[in-house]
């Protein structure tokens, strides 16, 4: 291929880590497990940041932010939760480097050891809930609604640039209420506010569930996930909100007054997505040809490409453009006109590979005649338009290839969840890309098995999902509802 | 005082840190010199962040993310630079936590130390420069202009919040460039940006200069820097821009082939600002009042507070005032309307100690008279005004107020820079609020015993400063220019 992009077909393990290094998405680093989000990549995220951070508001959250180090003793204070993390710590234990008095260059100052060790955060329920101590004392300090976006670090031993990285960015909600209730309904509104950031920014579409107890957050009571399915029929957790009860506010003793006069102790969620996101956006859209990046995400919208032979000719192109640029500028879109010195059949192919949603050509045949040449990335239609009104043309047009990139996978997912009945079938049909709604006997027994066997996880117990009765497909025992298998990410 | 703040002239210290914790804007953390920004706090930083990424962006400028972690060896490439930051590092020597076998809880597992130790990065020249040994082969790449917005830890033995954390949150750009000439253009332009943001949005007048060979970035051939003045007389460091020559290009081996397709070391700046910035923002304009906050700014600008009996009269001033509040909000501006079940006296010294540029309050004789009280923070003046036409009256009003607000800061820094000739005036002057301008013979040693005299160091040497012949102020030796001394932050 032109573009030296693996296979998607044959390896399309190799074609994502191409679409990610030579789109200019990211770049490893000389850190173990670390990346580098090159200008391209970190341009998505803030696109994805602006708008989640504009619905975190408008649901009434504020921004906040926490130490990045948490001491180790907190880490200690809620049982399951160091039990999930203690594994994959980054943890700090000197605070100066000085000359060897050996000749042996730069080294850690054994003087300067910590009397406690600290961890670098790999999320902060422990050290916020510490905080929220000070900040809570009357039921009229509740809600308290706060939201940090930071980085964290989690020292896993296979990384994979965007979805599993040492160091990743990402935004944690951490929410503290007076009742049960209200804390269980914070915990569905903002997997309500991931979904729609999902759907209709992402143009991903997603299930929205419940986890089995085996695959709950290292302290909740219930984490709630919306799931991606990606092209090769695999699963993505896209976003988590978790019920974490009274576990944290019993661990740090955060109590409050409420309007009985009565110590109560707070209830808590927290809720998180990540650059891990930005890696589902590329498996979920993608081409062989590169990346297609919805309009509502892209960093760069619109590029025209003139076809000319001399300075003239490009000039006169140019002019012609030139109000259709800014009309499309004032309508807040981003628009580059490309007159590098390149040849136009390179230009397409590397806006191909960049993923930019429209591209316009013109040549000297389309000057006189009143017309341009517009490409479409998602479907990679090219048709010629008249250039009169082509500013309202394609703003209509971005507004519908948002909408065709998410019907488009939601067609792929719908055809790829499949009703499974037998052990058998489960076997087979599991080879498949795809996900399999099966019953399940609802014991973390059955479901470590069906693990170990087909390394086919449960997804999730969707949410507002039909109530059928059946039997469990490996145990065979009664169940009242399917579940969602499938290998993932 | 109502709101039990220190005095801010018989304490300007507490009276600053009163301000910090009482106004909202940050908490101490349990963690030594890291402290929680509050979620006040944070949405100034917000703001900063705003008009500065607008500002970075408009000059070409994109973002990118590298990681926090630094191998030790990278920080050991450059000698000045490890020099200047080896004795403040965090590192990282451990990824694992585990059960102790004895019983002693959670411990850091022994078998889990890393080869090489981890550094968080104190400041990213390093990691970048060796990512960009990648990034660059021909002129063709440069200049390459990348800024990133992240957390940066350095541990201070002596911290106060804002001003001096082992955390901080900043911006640190990096460019590269094909000529010394458009390096130092870069250096220079990044400190009129960081200037005009100071002045305009900040409302603080600052000197542009050049810091002393002694006072240069570990590991620059020049330091450029604006300082301002704070309402005690000292200085404060607001932000810095370097020119690196080609030092970090040549400790990480970054040639790129020139026009002449001859390999030639790569030109480099840095530059950076901090949520100090926060500190002098507060210290440049509050009172004993509270904060003062500029409306550029302020994450509040007006609050409407009613003056009634009952609900019927609150309904009525409700009615009347949601009208204004809608066109404020439509012109950008944030608008509370203070129904708080609280005095309304209790409510004013509330918004004053939060720095709410703009006060109004509706009573009931306002209502019919068709009036409403306009209290501005600035000078506190409170003035009865027509209730037609309020809107454009306030939007006007803000605009005075941060226009006010710098003159009144520059009228005090003005009258508050003295021009010193003996060592004698010296001695008496810098016991005085305020900065000194004085001759100096150029040498590091004279600068170090002035220092270690009178704790006064060299802000800067002013840029486009006046070319005056004169008698170092100390040695008595030959000086063509006069520098700025003062005590600072």
């Amino acid at each position: 291929m032109a573009k030296e992009l693996a296979s998607k077909v044959n390896d399309y393990s190799q074609w994502y880590n191409d679409l990610v290094i030579k789109g200019g998405l990211a770049d490893y680093s000389s850190v173990r497990g670390c990346m580098v989000i090159k200008p391209y990549g970190y341009a998505i995220w803030e696109k994805m940041q602006a708008a989640l951070d504009k619905k975190f508001k408008d649901t009434g959250h504020v921004n906040a932010y926490f130490p990045l180090f948490i001491p180790k003793s907190f880490l200690s204070k809620e049982a399951a939760h160091v039990e999930g993390f203690a594994k994959e710590c980054a943890v700090v234990t000197h605070y100066r480097l000085k000359n060897d008095p050996n000749g042996g260059g730069v080294i850690v100052d054994p003087d300067a050891k910590l009397e406690e060790e600290l961890i670098v955060r790999p999320t902060s329920e422990t050290i916020i809930w510490n905080t929220y101590k000070n900040w809570i004392q009357s039921y009229r300090d509740l809600p308290l609604l706060i939201n940090q976006w930071a980085n964290v670090v989690r020292w896993e031993m296979r990384t994979r640039l965007f979805l599993r990285t040492a160091e990743f960015l990402w935004q944690e909600g951490h929410t503290a209420h007076a009742t049960a209730q209200e804390a269980i309904e914070e915990t569905e509104l903002m997997l309500d506010v991931y979904a729609d950031f999902a759907e209709n920014w992402m143009a991903m579409p997603v299930i929205k569930g419940k986890k089995t107890a085996n695959e709950r957050f290292a302290g909740a009571l219930e984490t709630y996930c919306i799931e991606a399915m990606m092209q090769d029929g695999q699963a993505l957790q896209a976003g988590t909100s978790h019920f974490l009860g009274q576990n944290f506010a019993k661990a740090f003793d955060v109590q409050f007054l409420n309007k009985e006069s009565k110590q109560e102790y707070v209830w808590a969620t927290s809720w998180g997505v990540s650059t891990r996101l930005i890696g589902a956006l590329i498996m979920a859209h993608s081409d062989e040809d590169g990346l297609i990046i919805p309009p509502k995400l892209a960093p760069l919208h619109v590029v025209i490409v003139p076809i000319h032979k001399g300075e003239e000719d490009l000039n006169k192109i140019f002019e012609k453009v030139q109000p259709v640029m800014n009309e499309l500028k004032a309508k807040g879109y981003t628009v580059k006109f490309d007159d590098d010195d390149k040849r136009p059949g390179f230009k397409f192919a590397e806006h191909e590979l960049k993923g930019v949603p429209v591209r316009l050509a013109m040549g000297m045949r389309d000057y006189e005649n009143g017309t341009i040449e517009v490409a479409r990335r998602d479907t990679k239609e090219k048709t010629s338009v008249s250039f009169e009104g082509i500013a309202d043309y394609i703003e209509n047009l971005l507004a519908d290839i948002q909408q065709n990139m998410f019907n488009k996978a939601k067609t792929f997912r719908d055809s790829h969840i499949v009703e499974v009945n037998t052990w058998e079938e489960f076997l087979i049909q599991i080879e498949q890309p795809g996900f399999i709604s099966a019953h399940w006997d609802g014991t973390a027994d059955t479901e470590e098995k069906i693990k170990d066997l087909t390394k086919a996880t449960i997804r999730c117990i969707p949410l507002n999902n039909q109530q059928e009765t059946g039997k469990c497909v490996f145990s065979g025992g009664p169940s009242k509802e399917r579940v969602i298998f499938a290998r993932a990410y």
